[in-house]
């Protein structure tokens, strides 16, 4: 019987590949058999643009988000709204809100989010440079836009905490029933708070 | 906006990871930042892998099946039956045969499965080969392991037509409700199939 891979050459790629997240070995071996089957340069491209992922990566000195140059984008452009801040998770977050149009503000990644079940602890985050950017006094708000779950929500109560020395307007994104959602079909937390955070008609 | 990503390596790591299949833009974006958050040898021993397993892979002579020496454990082996070949589409069925333990002949992996649709034509197989050891004439049986899907039984047909002009037995393995199913859920194509090919107790 064979409850081993029949190389060790593959057994290691599929050790190396379900290291990834959210990718088990049975994944991991149906890439490695497609990679196998695809011409040579796509492994070699693949491999390399992880390899410059990991070493050349750059992080903008102010808000943390990754960037080619010394300055990201977001900081060096001088067509922001320089006074609001929005602290986020990662990348991705920044990604999102950018692509809605609707937010001209600077950002803070925290590259991460405060997590004791998965061992990532306020000291990990990018805190203490998001304090001395607001103990600055250059910012007039500072926007929480972290995600409505348990980590976020720890994360939000820590900065908040944190952050109630200094005299800045603390916001946090509005949670809700999302647009185009059914009442019926909300769950009943995010329908009780949607009743408890109502926005009365002005 | 930023409709594209803040950084160039970030993009075409992005790029890279995205082709390999069931990975879209979204899911090779987390699987970057993930990377990024962990130590720098794991991208790097991830790297190496994949190079390896692209450039030094060999496969076995006989079987086709992804080997690290010569000829495969399987067909160096002096404990199989060598009267019986069974085809498979590639090393995944051979794992899942060998698993089982009920199975001790030898192996003949196509390397793929015929499929127009994806572009995959009986000349892109390891089907001449398989003509030739069929030829030979030391084999008593060829067991078609081809998955019961439309690539599947193509496939299986086509062999079957290849292989008539040879004196070899030819089976399938059997397809129908699988062990523990229920009789009531299966669909109506496995179903029909299990009766027209229902075993009569002898």
């Amino acid at each position: 019987m064979m409850h081993t891979y029949p190389s060790r050459i593959i057994e290691q790629a599929v050790e190396e590949i379900s290291k990834l997240p959210g990718i088990g070995k049975k994944s991991a071996l149906r890439l490695a058999l497609h990679l196998l089957k695809r011409p040579e340069t796509q492994s070699l491209q693949l491999a390399h643009a992880l390899v410059q992922l990991r070493t050349e990566t750059k992080f903008c000195p102010k808000c943390h988000m990754i960037s080619d140059g010394d300055l990201c984008g977001i900081c060096a452009s001088t067509k922001r709204d320089e006074k609001i801040l929005c602290v986020v998770e990662d990348l991705r977050d920044v990604m999102a809100i950018e692509n809605t149009g609707q937010y001209t503000g600077l950002y803070h990644v925290l590259g991460g989010i405060i997590s004791p079940l998965a061992g990532v602890s306020p000291s990990d985050l990018h805190i203490d440079s998001l304090i001395q950017r607001i103990a600055s006094g250059e910012f007039d708000e500072v926007i929480l836009g972290l995600s409505p779950t348990m980590e976020g929500d720890t994360t939000a109560f820590y900065l908040t905490k944190k952050l109630a020395e200094y005299s800045i307007k603390i916001s946090t994104i509005a949670r809700g029933i999302p647009i185009g959602g059914d009442l019926e079909y909300t769950d009943e937390i995010t329908l009780g708070r949607s009743i408890v955070g109502r926005v009365i008609y002005e």
